[in-house]
């Protein structure tokens, strides 16, 4: 008899019981300013990851080795505040049960549920924005309030890299976090900066939610407020291997899959990326 | 000195004040539950405008003779609530001042703020869709609730033509009304099915909101909810030279500009078509 | 806990075993000679088919009341004859477990082995090609071969609607068999045509297979191997209407989709008008 | 040793000195309004001609075994007036060798050379357009002058089918001549206004010109000047069938490859129709 | 009362008495070599400079502080002659006023009528090509011979920088200038070279016009000459901020926008560039 | 008389006879596992080959006067086997004629055919993937299995550069070779690799063969298997230059032109470079 495909993220079938890590897809893109579709990254980035041997030759791990599943994705409502919800619905349910959540957007403000279920020590994100805002289009959860509204749940220490676009306000209410613009990363270069940020952390549990246009606008296209003048994939592959070995929990949103597919094969990449690297530093320190 | 464009309905010249017809867009797209976009709608199909002449050989008449303007888009909010209240406003205002609204989606459930400004005896509406949800994704605003909140306004009399999508519910809810589908429009033809709508109407006001979607997918692909089997553009220029003199309102949404123009070609000319047999039917009449 | 997605056809949520229609996809384009692409089409009709509702309103049917699955895609093989033997492998389990198999292509090379598991009283093929080349680009298996490899399986009766293209020797061929030409079927009209296929027909159970280009490409564009001058998709409704409650099998075919959906929504359609109008086709008869 | 393609049109395999039809593009599109992109169309439509077979079954005839050929593309220059000179010396050494021309455009402005070479009786054009404005954005020789020219050669006669669009002055110039709009079309039927066309022309040689926009946008919508309600692409093969045998030259314009291919795949299959119809045509009178 | 969105560059807010910057567009592609299409760019670039924020967090500069206006775009004749007195035209009425053009190209063309405007001692150009053509497709004024005819006007100081194409005579004819290849800026850094530019310069006002391609494609491939090799974006950035405050007028030019946007975001935000660093080098300086 | 264009590589002009530099299009991509569409590869290189001029600058040559002709593209056969067969009868007529073959894929597997004619003493990749599949979806011949037959037909020189991705198997399998990962490139720097690759070849004749997914896939996304995390096209370019001179033969293969044309600038650009560097290292060392 044939066997048949599914379509999740490729290697992920273990049964969500055995599962170390569970990735689950967010496909909301209701309070987007400039353009929609990011609902289709979920699916794009699933199916640029059969493009990708299991095998990852940094770390020698096999992806098939590491035990990962994917739910699909949910059932997102129109408002932004449920969504939210839901999203804290299902992290807690993962985090409860033990296991690491995997979220792909969608929008940046679904990481706002995803963090309050986590209530981690640290909140570190790569963004081109400050996401500062205070309210946005008449919502307090549009994806330009995702750091303020972090901030109001009580997260003390966040960590923003790759910035270059707020408004003054914006600036004025990250200043009072850190905030690594992406001409300081292009600048000093991203170790140099890793190193501060890892000392800042310490052993503390931290939230990583990466913002695909982070990256440059010229590198990877494919977003929904495209800036150009960002930090590169290399760098967020180094924030990525860096930082994975501490996080509670990861996201990758705001790609929009209307390029050539190089920003969902970029995402792809660092989810497994995420998973190999965070694999291998548990195993390197165990 | 040379002169210099803008990017408004060709031919869009007068002032608010002369104008006897307001364009205005709404470019939201917060609800859709396929594919989102139709805020790139009101842009595109002024551009589209520009590829045709002033002159409209049916009537006679240019189009420059015609005092009509655009007041360009509102920013609409996140809430789809919000920004019925928004268009309400709006087509509140144009109404008060003597004039006929022209507006362009974005997606239908900006229709429902429209018709709460009008509040005309009949809504008549072309759409692939029968749009009596009471919910969707826990939105009573939902694209998908239009009809359902206008019966719930009081209007006693709508009318959907080009329909062949709906469930089970929706259909007894529109059962209540008059439903012309678009098996039926192809069967009996237009003339015949028009003729029984103008009889019911008799003088009566109507507002005449146009879902793109109800023109057969394979004719106009660059939909949000694209489906086939519908009606021809064809039937759709017949239904708007029927209906348009007895209209105190035209709206004209969920064109979704991924295709090659020929969507907003289709919508650019029925624009176009409302406001010269509108014309050129009251001009007879008188 | 929030339910979640998955990416088969919309409303087949029955199990394999409950299931009496089984859907498979075989994402193979390895022959193809003008545009590849078609490995794409299951996914594509797949996501479009969310963008209908389970209620059929022509039958009073459910979809989701019909017991129906969709098993996922087979991983087809490089060489086309191989290919052949996997999807006659698939489509003997499903017919041996007493369900009707409907195959989604890919390119049409695919149904020379459901044939070979079928081996049906009769083939009628939409088409806009005859398919009756011997050997093509080196091979026997190519998507130019279909007809004549499925004569070579000693099917005496072969229906080809919609042809308009072949060689000189493939009109010859074909000629033993009946051929309706597209502008046959835009002379006579659809329907007198399948009073003859009909009564020739009688109850001899058949094998129906849908090459997506029989639709003219001026309507349904995206195609391998688009041709204009087709018959329309209303004539293909009527057919599968008139032959769905005779088939033992089913496929579609050849789409590709490059456009903006329009193909593939025709495709996602006639698939719920082959289960809908079998069911109800049986229903009445019962 | 393996043979080698060229990317000529298909089939256009004899000598220049051996053909009876010479095709050539003109890859300019310098003075278009709207869309530009026509230079494309000559290769787009030579690409899509090796879609079809090289048997025409509604003639019996191998397009191999009718002698024609391809030269190419000629090298246009930046000011259309020049152009015009250059398809003239081209069009003239054609004529003067006794073959028939078949100009694949590019914009339509290039029509005017190829009619002064000609000096037909009759000029014939399927357009939306009425091509009749005396200068267009500072030039005479815009696109939107072609029957303007032609009437300042001094050709008297002039039809044009299809036309929806033109201003007041060019509805007023045209009525000298022949005009069928695309509603008259749609309305009598294309057999009846053939009858009057082939009734007027009688035995005189004609240029027969077509303007890909003549067809509807929904069916063809890879245009520089895309307009709906047009005449259909069945009505084209008609006028193409029936004017073929008295055309001396031939051209086909304004494709602007943008689409999925359905548009050249229609201006391929036109330019095998005029070849195939004028064979079969000039054959049954013999 | 709602407010409502006009199309022009986002925060152009001032009156043209007010501005101190004239943005306005020339959407005009006549005389392109390869890839037509440039004429969408005004548009397109206009469009995505609402994706970023008002304020500059370099400069502390919020640009709705800075009184600029955009004209939108003049109708561009066919010749592009022509089209440069019409640029001649508005160039000289700004900078009478005493005000600073910021032009939004179109093609490359177009320089030369903003040059013969301005008639500044040094022409700094960005560019892959080096546009010293006398004349191409029969035309002086082509977008290959900018350069030749800003030589030809008296110009004694020309600048390319980025340079990487041209015919041996082009080459031959620029020597007699200043030429930085791609090739030299990628090997000693954009800073050495703008050292040595500055010093040439001295206070010298100069004309700075941007054509997109300097880029390398592979960065910013939505160009109609695109050519990979070039400098990056940040190299352009460079430029732009060590010259903005000498620069009497401004270009940028030759954006295609068939990409994902990256390219018109570029341009965008070196527009904005343009102004903040000009802007802010005038405030240091005072 | 005008003069016509042909679509060959832009400047081919020598006659087979004449040419040192023969090249040919293989528009095959009969076993890519991601996506198909590299048979467009040979006519979009050669479409954008017009875009550059003839000269050279590094190298002070005119390609015009390099004699070197274009074959036009073989027809290959749909079994990847045979298709070896009709790449290696091609290859070996053009060595026993003491030209250099030039080839354009298509897909990597034809790779094989043109090494089982030169047999050279090394074989240097650029490749994301090592290639040293033993059979892949049922086929020795896949693309995925281009090293493995290469290490069969008895080649001990295997030389990949730019690799990031393979089984562990693979991994195994080439480190009985030579693997320079991108990562190593990234970190070493292409010059110091290329001196280290120099010193082992020494003066052998090899084979060189660019699989266009070697460079990172947010540079040139055009590509079937895009991969990011590669080399730089600049990296490319030293490595063409760096060998050229001691190349018997040349490929350039896996370009997938879906994007802006980028990734096929780069293929053509690589092309001049190989027979600019090549004719430029060769007249050095006479
Ligand atoms: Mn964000
Ligand atoms: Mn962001
Ligand atoms: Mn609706
Ligand atoms: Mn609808
Ligand atoms: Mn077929
Ligand atoms: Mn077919
Ligand atoms: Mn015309
Ligand atoms: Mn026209
Ligand atoms: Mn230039
Ligand atoms: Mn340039
Ligand atoms: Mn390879
Ligand atoms: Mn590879």
């Amino acid at each position: 008899m044939q066997s048949f495909s599914n379509s999740l993220f490729a290697d992920a079938e273990a049964s969500y019981e055995d599962a170390r890590y569970v990735i689950f897809g967010v496909p909301y893109d209701g309070t987007t300013s400039y353009k929609p579709g990011t609902r289709a990254a979920p699916n794009a980035i699933r199916a640029i990851s059969y493009n990708f041997e299991p095998f990852m030759p940094e770390y020698g791990i096999e992806l098939t080795g590491v035990p990962f599943t994917d739910l699909g994705d949910i059932y997102p409502e129109v408002d932004p505040e449920t969504v939210a919800a839901q999203v804290e619905d299902t992290v807690s349910m993962i985090l409860a049960d033990g296991k690491v959540p995997v979220m792909l957007g969608g929008e940046h403000s679904i990481t706002i549920g995803a963090v309050r279920a986590a209530m981690p020590k640290w909140y570190v994100v790569c963004d081109a924005h400050l996401d500062f805002q205070e309210e946005y289009r008449g919502s307090r959860y549009n994806h330009d309030c995702v750091s303020a509204r972090i901030h109001d749940l009580g997260i003390q220490n966040i960590i923003i890299i790759g910035a270059r676009s707020g408004s003054k306000e914006e600036f004025e209410a990250a200043a009072r976090h850190r905030v690594y613009t992406a001409d300081e990363v292009h600048d000093r270069g991203i170790a140099a900066i890793l190193d501060e940020v890892k000392a800042a952390i310490g052993d503390d549990p931290i939230y990583l939610s990466i913002d695909a246009d982070a990256v440059d606008s010229c590198l990877t296209p494919g977003l929904g407020t495209p800036d150009p003048f960002g930090i590169t994939h290399w760098d967020l592959r180094s924030i990525i291997r860096a930082l994975a070995p501490r996080a509670v929990a990861f996201d990758y949103v705001e790609v929009l899959p209307n390029d050539s597919e190089q920003t969902a094969a970029v995402a792809a990449k660092m989810i497994r990326e995420f998973i190999g690297s965070r694999e291998y530093g548990l195993l390197k320190r165990a």
